[in-house]
């Protein structure tokens, strides 16, 4: 499929973020994961646009990261659950949130315990082979051949 | 300073997000990261548009992650450099390869190498308190008061 291949770029930031690539996508993700699963609670907790939650919200179904859950026939009503692609971008979230909290962090903030320690997480991008953060060690770029 | 607490909000994910939260921008540091630190260079290799890649650099720079240096007097031409809020946003971008490989990785993709064990970087998201994933151990989500 070397068609594909070349349509889609060899990097994989790229690839991730031709799926999830904006602000209100993952801020959905986030609401979501939060329990806000319906259309009125994420519209009404944004603050967002109707036809504009409605565009990340069949963006997000399409990209894998969402599905529409019926769950009342009558009337029509949908719920949205995340996916398992979905969830693996949380861990993502809270990266980005650390960052926040450091760069853009002023006043009060909310933040996640450790359910078990109560303490505050603090989400770090490591790599698993050595353990060591991501930017502490030389790394080397790759292209495919 | 109660009054832009309250336009800031309290989620530190937001507060990222505002920073950078889209596309174009973590393309852009990607790309700055690489090494191509020009002008001229970011727009041929994201095959963006002239205005849409000079309002991204003036974002970002606003922003704190990039910021301009001057290379030639005579004619005048920059250069953008990361600053450490633009470098300490990388980590994410790994993860974001890493979530882009798994879930749109069809093909020959890029990767990263630890320079010095030459093997694949796999960046996962820990929480460096307790050293397990993010998303491996329950949390509770707690608002400021």
């Amino acid at each position: 499929m070397a068609t594909d291949e070349n349509i889609l770029g060899t990097c994989p930031v790229d690839r991730g973020l031709m799926r999830i690539g904006d602000r209100w996508s993952m801020l959905v993700l986030r609401d979501i994961e939060r329990g806000l699963t319906r259309y009125e609670q994420l519209r009404t907790g944004l603050g967002i646009a109707p036809n504009i939650l409605s565009r990340r919200l069949s963006a997000l179904a399409e990209a894998g990261l969402i599905e529409k859950r019926r769950y009342s026939a009558r009337p029509p009503r949908d719920e949205y659950l995340l996916t398992d692609a979905g969830r693996d971008f949380l861990p993502i979230l809270m990266a980005i949130g650390a960052w926040g909290r450091k760069y853009n962090g002023a006043g009060a903030l909310s933040r996640h315990l450790d359910a078990a320690t109560g303490e505050a997480v603090r989400p770090v991008v490591i790599d698993a082979n050595t353990g060591a953060p991501i930017g502490s060690r030389p790394l080397k770029l790759e292209y495919p051949e």
